[in-house]
């Protein structure tokens, strides 16, 4: 039997560190060519095995597969293309396995989220009834952190540092200007879903900032968040806000839908910090400043913890290793054995267990006023922005980020309607 | 004849580095002490020298002197308080010249942009006619780059290294998800009169990214943008647009002014990246992610330009140097030598030339189509965010920066109301 090649896609939204997992596998794969052929990577994800644009990854040098260690974003391109059910699109999943099999694809890395780990398990399922089996690892990946059994996720610890960081300076900003200028400062963050990345902004609470975090776990009630809002400007001078996307009221309706609206009356997208900072200032009158951090907070890897870099590595990496131990239908977690000092291994999770489930913030994490976290929480948290990894600058101060040639190999099927 | 103290304070909006120029002074003056005695720092700037609210320098350590270094924001306090004309209020400045007689002041060391170079050249010339001649000097501070005679400013060249890092980082991001989802990412800048900022964003155009900038200085022409727009996003998949809070219209009205009203019929403040990134989507239908970087961006000392710190230290170190040399109404300016390689040295204006002059971008550093950026821009801003200077980082991830005690000095004179 002719050495199996692999298969590699980067699924959803990316991260800071996501490339880093892409190395880990790449160069792992690299180490056992007896196991493992050529790694393909999926062009733009998913899509580029459904529409058989696969990338040739040992076409490109041992430095430049190196350097995906530190440079953000998908290097190969991803897609937000989530595959129907099996009896609603069984021909889309078909192809792929056709696509594998054209391509002697005997392993499946898909790089992502809750979504995806669904289409590994399905892959996993229907390759082995289609007399092709293939080997599916997922490999976990999102800055939600809500992937379930890993302790979590990479991505989410270096958007963690980034907000953490972030919402540090911009408090020394405003307490410097509080006495003739601004006295609230708004930070709007990602996580529609889960609170996790709105935390990471109350861990400022131990840096002598009054800082109150509104997550969407907690339903929103506006006269105490005024009173809170009140009561810290009062007494601090000032304050800080950290606000999640999916901040919502009690009946479901997110904060940022509250009808702010265009010249045209067009109902305008986005931004919950402006409606936020808005209510504010009409019930209180103070001056404020607002942030969306938005794409900047899942980029930054110029401000990524070490250990998100690390644990982003390290899956990618075990993952070709459980691979050539026979391993099929897994996602490889991250264990946690201690948190001071922070210690982790790897461990490993049935898929079957991981698809479809979503892990919210636990209810201990979040403070009694409903606008806060708990020591329990930093607890976790801390150990998930650990550490630095800068990436190296040119001379002329930007950051040396790789951007790949991502040559494709030649199609042997026919075309594929998406 | 005693020694004079001297008097330090913080004007207007903060930087990531002007703490860095605080450091220079105390650390300079603590080198001399037969010739300046105490450093006095007004609590919240100008308004702590009304108000007689002086903090003693004296009682920090050698140590915390120095992580003011690596320490964003204005360790005393700043405030946005301009004096008015002698003509209006002689009576603050005769307050200001009462207190430093009060305290046998000598020396005023005013870290600011236009208004204080202002303000510091009055104080100079009422002092003499008051028979208690103060020097003043004043140390040049501001993100927006807009002084006179300096090549640049502190404060801006950690901004614009921030934004163009961060506005790389974010171009890698959508490149990544243009297939399926985000085409277009709108990033808001500060620079509410001088493009300075949003010029940084535009390096990011030798990173082969497809960025289009909107200046304050070029009238926004809607269907000229647009079209440049749709080609950007044909020829490249995805296109990054940079926008100057200050962006408007031939007839001078702000494109971030242009009616967006909340729930209830207020006019919402701020935030021109949501209405162009609507604009686009009206337009060209294009899914966009925007963000606001606001505080975020001249807070950012996780991300200093090592030039930028080093100037802003150098300037506060020569500013005592001055002083001793009995130089009075003066601003240090930076000359530059070369651009490559990178090469300045300290110089030197009279206040009268320097108060009340906004320095704009310059004609020829914008591109003929008006949304970028030209060689020679790029030959000017690349010094400016050459090398890093990263803060030390505790054991818990968070950077170190220093919360001083400011402890204030018995007040000998009586209330006096702003």
């Amino acid at each position: 039997m002719r050495t199996k090649n692999a298969f590699y896609a980067q699924s959803g939204g990316v991260t800071s560190v996501i490339n880093a997992s892409a190395c880990g596998v790449i160069e792992t794969a690299r180490k056992h060519p007896d196991k493992i052929g050529t790694v393909y990577a999926g062009l733009n994800g998913i899509i580029g095995a459904l529409t058989e644009d696969l990338i040739d990854t040992s076409a490109e040098s041992t430095e430049n597969i190196a350097a995906l260690r530190n440079t953000p974003s998908g290097a190969f391109g991803s897609c937000r293309f989530k595959l129907k059910s099996l009896e609603d699109n069984r021909r889309e999943y078909e192809r792929l396995i056709e696509v594998f099999k054209a391509h002697n694809i005997g392993y499946f890395f898909y790089n992502g989220g809750g979504d995806s780990a669904d289409t590994c398990y399905k892959v996993s399922q229907l390759s082995e009834k289609m007399g092709f089996p293939v080997q599916a690892i997922h490999i976990p990946k999102t800055v939600d952190n809500d992937l379930p059994i890993t302790d979590n996720c990479p991505g989410f610890g270096s958007v963690a540092k980034y907000i953490a960081v972030s919402a540090l300076e911009a408090s020394f900003d405003v307490r410097s200007m509080a006495k003739t200028s601004t006295k609230v400062f708004v930070l709007e963050v990602m996580g529609r879903h889960a609170g996790w990345i709105a935390a990471a902004g109350g861990l400022i609470g131990d840096y002598d900032i009054p800082v109150l975090v509104l997550f969407p776990e907690v339903n929103f009630n506006q006269e105490k968040f005024i009173a809170t809002v009140k009561n810290l400007v009062e007494t601090h001078g000032y304050c800080t806000i950290v606000v999640s996307e999916g901040a919502k009221y009690a009946d479901g309706t997110f904060l940022a839908e509250q009808g702010s609206r265009d010249s045209f009356g067009h109902a305008q997208l986005g931004g919950v910090a402006p409606v936020v900072a808005n209510m504010v200032k009409q019930s209180l009158g103070y001056k404020f400043h607002w942030a969306v951090a938005d794409y900047l907070q899942r980029a930054a890897r110029h401000l990524a913890s070490r250990s998100d870099v690390e644990q982003a590595y390290a899956l990618g990496k075990v993952s070709v290793e459980l691979a050539i131990e026979g391993k099929n239908s897994i996602m490889p977690t991250i264990n946690r054995i201690s948190s001071s000092p922070y210690q982790w291994e790897i461990g490993s999770a049935d898929l079957a267990d991981v698809a479809n489930v979503e892990k919210m913030m636990p209810a201990e994490f979040i403070s009694a006023d409903g606008f806060g976290i708990t020591e329990a929480c930093k607890e976790y948290l801390y150990p998930l922005i650990e550490g630095e990894s800068y990436p190296e600058y040119d001379e002329r101060g930007m950051p040396k980020y790789i951007v790949l040639d991502n040559p494709q190999i030649d199609k042997k099927l026919g075309a594929f309607e998406l």
